[in-house]
């Protein structure tokens, strides 16, 4: 069904935010929704929701709206949620803690399977059900398991020399929390970057900006 | 200097990279840089680059470039890094802990002043300098120190008693990790919302779509 060749990043970047309100819906018990009823919840407008699910074939019917499951699922697999992308995570720090634990591998597309940190003090420790193992064991964990992603959670000076190790085993696509842009050195990988300080400084700017005055 | 009076929002999110590009740069002791060379850096055509600061007033000279870190100050002042709110962070777990730590308000408009959680196993315990105090001296607090931003980092079903009593305390802008709506109970309050699970869809998705074959 899904004619997904040419769609554009700023389509993709609204998929897992229409993924996400389509399952909030369907919990709810939300069984069909009008475009102009979606738009009102997601701040989009209607004509902009008709023309981004417009790029995967068109669900919606004339007077009928989209039927929010079968909608969500087409969409989740056109992300690929139904996948099971074996996933290692590096730096098993406060953060990478919370990212092992919080998100939910398993119905995003990742399955995670290793967690690694160059600290000897945290070996064996678990997180979630997994032990954590020394940095030293990834080369013959990825020989074996050959994981797909790698979630980097490790300060920016370690970065290049283990993303250059991972992209020799085989890692070919990084969820980024470091500050260190994996894409100057290496083509053909993937890399998704969270700057997290970005999304305060807008919080911050917007701060400013406000008027004076109570919320309500 | 900047008549930053009608930003739209895609220029605002595109502030703090420019921001981090910037301070890059200006650690690199680079001086001048041209909209050509600082588009390559960041994957932005120099056309976009010179419309983006020309909403501010426009910083470069014709043929010289843009200076390196006076463009930073001022870009940094639009941001309102040189601001220092007062900020408290609501839920100290990992993610909770990671963001305290991980974060540097102090230069980035905020100032961490305090940390709470539910969890009274947790209190006392300190996070940086800071000790994190049990929720129910969030009132107090705020009655003496007037905390501006508050970062949640709590979950999704705790979220909406949290943040109707923080807006009655006065707290305006919030730094959202729960996947808790705030702005539909709300009006008047500032939300900067963080879905990790949206980012990792999008990696995902282009996990997905890459053509098979080695990365260099």
């Amino acid at each position: 069904m899904a004619k997904n060749g040419n769609i554009s990043a700023s389509v993709i970047k609204r998929l897992p935010r229409y993924y996400r309100f389509l399952g909030e819906l369907d919990k709810q018990g939300v069984e069909r929704i009008s475009s102009r009823e979606l738009s009102e919840k997601m701040k989009l407008t209607a004509s902009q929701i008709r023309q981004d699910l417009n790029c995967f074939g068109g669900f919606g019917q004339q007077g009928y709206g989209y039927h929010v499951q079968s909608l969500r699922e087409e969409i989740g697999h056109i992300l690929g949620v139904d996948k099971e992308y074996p996933t290692i995570l590096i730096g098993a720090g406060n953060l990478g803690k919370a990212i092992a634990l919080h998100i939910n591998f398993e119905t995003r597309g990742c399955r995670l399977v290793g967690i690694f940190d160059a600290n000897p003090r945290l070996t064996g420790e678990t997180v979630g059900s997994i032990a954590i193992r020394h940095t030293d064991e990834i080369e013959g964990f990825c020989n074996s398991e050959h994981p797909v992603i790698a979630v980097l959670c490790i300060p920016k000076a370690n970065t290049q020399a283990i993303a250059d190790k991972l992209v020799g085993l085989g890692i070919r696509s990084f969820w980024n929390f470091s500050h260190y842009d994996l894409s100057i050195d290496h083509k053909g990988i993937e890399v998704e970057n969270v700057h997290l300080g970005d999304s305060l400084l807008t919080l911050t700017y917007r701060t400013n900006q406000m008027p004076e005055g109570p919320a309500e």
